[in-house]
């Protein structure tokens, strides 16, 4: 997977040239941490979830974030109509689908969200992505996927269904448009005890996209560098609380040429 | 005090088996290093307010956790709910009332929610306790108390008056159900110049009451456990920005076995 | 400049002393970090922002800290009540007009609280302060400044026409109240980035305004110890993460003595 290897590079240097404004609309845990690692990144973060703005907003964007931790209608109401212009503009969309499946709330409210837009991408958890399975899903319900095979399949059909790329992150990311499947290893267990890794690894997929028209490639190389900045963060650090420091440190000095030889994408 | 040790010892070991689910409802300050917090101390927290959610949520949950900074009447109102549907669940609430007699929204939001459920616990320093007194209060207002003698005796009167456990924290915490008292020693000076310190120590007796059924005991052995982990800070930081760094570390670090021979309870 | 260096010292020293309390409204992405820059300094930091509240707690306030960053018009209809409030009792108030200029709620909003209120002072960069211009003004738009000699003339002539003192923060400060004009050369280049270093400083002023009546001294004392501290960060620190930690770590190491000999306005 020598191409890929290479595209993650590139696609890290054009970031780092273009400075792309990520538009977030997220939540209150991770506003902080997720606005520093766009910094650390390269990008351009801004937060905006105002009515009145979210529109004007999200027009200057090269690429739109929601996710739907401490949500409320009030600002899945932002979301859908930031979407719903982000859509008309071509402008790519990631949805980091919180929660869903854990309250009626979320899993509504994901929902409404992918109905509402032309989503670029969808990332969560096994359990959150499997959430978004509609009545007539031919996927099978989490409890049901007993091995690696099964989850991969279920994550075709689901992408498929959903028309759109899913992100499936775990020990192993899953990244697939329906066709192809990429599977991602960078990582390390300590993000796990870390609040907003994964909201984190979303936007930070949110600046890949804002760079390279292709989600699943997007995708797929943004997890590489964000789960490598992780393994040079454990590499210094065997706590939470310094290594949160040392990630936010690694996606900063990370380079292209780091990137391109550390990505496990295959 | 062996068997407050011991039980110190197996609560944090209990919770780090049982990651209990935290639900917190708490203020925008510390939404991040209490997740954080809640993480390094082995514990799984969410937070959510959303009218909407919050009973559902807190469905789940091994302990509910309540704190008014930031507050507005609509996030009161979703305290409310959420309290009143944990007190019918029996799952354990604590109430971090910031701010109470500063304002009188605070101290007025305060007084509901103490009247709206049954709360395991109230957490505050010496003003904001002493703040929730009513006008039939026997007890004495704290610019009236000069002596440790005479707050203990205010914070035992007021605890059986709330018929709750109350958490004076300062220099010594002071833990009292009205009949016992329990004095814990740990904590360190420099946690005065970090933001929600107080808060964080809120949530991890959330944490401790999801795995101890007695108030008392979860309280105190929850307080000596974070106070210890200030101790382990302190020795190597000098300086807030990275004693902060290192107080979430020695959460993760702490074991049940230093926390039983750390602990000062009395 | 010696004067200047002089009081400088003598405002951080009266700060430690005074410990004044500074009410914060402010954005979502910087709460936390806002109040540990503010501890640090040696204040009481607040942050507080329900309409039936906010003119109770800034009634005890040495300054208020207004920013609109992540604004929606509720939290700028709190604001408007607690700035008109201060300018009843004279209590300093200093805004940030985040992202001003660059949607037209902002604008909108910043100009609102102009002209609600008597603000002390304005800190902003150079786009978002040319932004708060009126139709009448004599100044030029931000694209058609193209020396340091053009700028500092069009600040002169804003700060005069808004009646207040300016502080348009970049590579070197400019603090000018239309007849004086203070430059600070104190910061290094990566507090861009970390997100909310420019919020920092101006919760930082505020702090310096309770201390100091004059805010164009208030204003340029606070620069120079928040650049200051910036430089002491990259002296040991080359990446984001840590040189947050060490931001923190040094607003609450540097000394009076240190802003003294330290810094640069003239």
């Amino acid at each position: 997977m020598r191409a890929i290897a290479e595209k993650a590079g590139r696609n890290l240097n054009d970031l780092r040239k273009q400075k792309p404004l990520v538009h977030n609309i997220t939540n209150f845990v991770v506003m902080n941490v997720t606005a520093n690692s766009l910094l650390a990144t390269g990008a351009s973060p801004v937060m905006a979830h105002a009515p009145n703005e979210v529109e004007e907003m999200v027009s200057f964007a090269g690429a739109l974030v929601l996710n739907i931790g401490t949500l409320t209608d009030a600002w899945v109401d932002a979301m859908e109509t930031a979407a719903r212009k982000a859509s008309g503009n071509s402008i790519p969309i990631i949805l980091d689908p919180v929660g869903s499946g854990a309250t009626s709330l979320r899993t509504r409210s994901a929902r409404r969200l992918i109905d509402a837009s032309a989503l670029s991408v969808i990332r969560g958890n096994a359990s959150e992505i499997l959430s978004l399975r509609d009545r007539n899903s031919k996927t099978k319900g989490v409890d049901s996927i007993h091995s690696v095979e099964e989850a991969e399949d279920a994550a075709k059909i689901l992408a498929s269904e959903l028309e759109t790329t899913l992100a499936i992150t775990g020990p192993v990311d899953l990244v697939t448009d329906g066709k192809r499947m990429l599977r991602i290893a960078n990582g390390d267990a300590m993000m796990a005890y870390v609040t907003g890794t994964g909201c984190m690894a979303t936007a930070t997929i949110g600046a890949f996209l804002a760079v390279d028209e292709d989600p699943v490639t997007a995708t797929a190389t943004a997890l590489a560098y964000f789960g490598l900045a992780g393994e040079m963060a454990a590499a210094t650090s065997k706590a939470p609380g310094s290594f949160m420091v040392a990630l936010l440190d690694a996606l900063y000095l990370l380079t292209p040429k780091d990137l391109e030889q550390g990505c496990k994408i295959e």
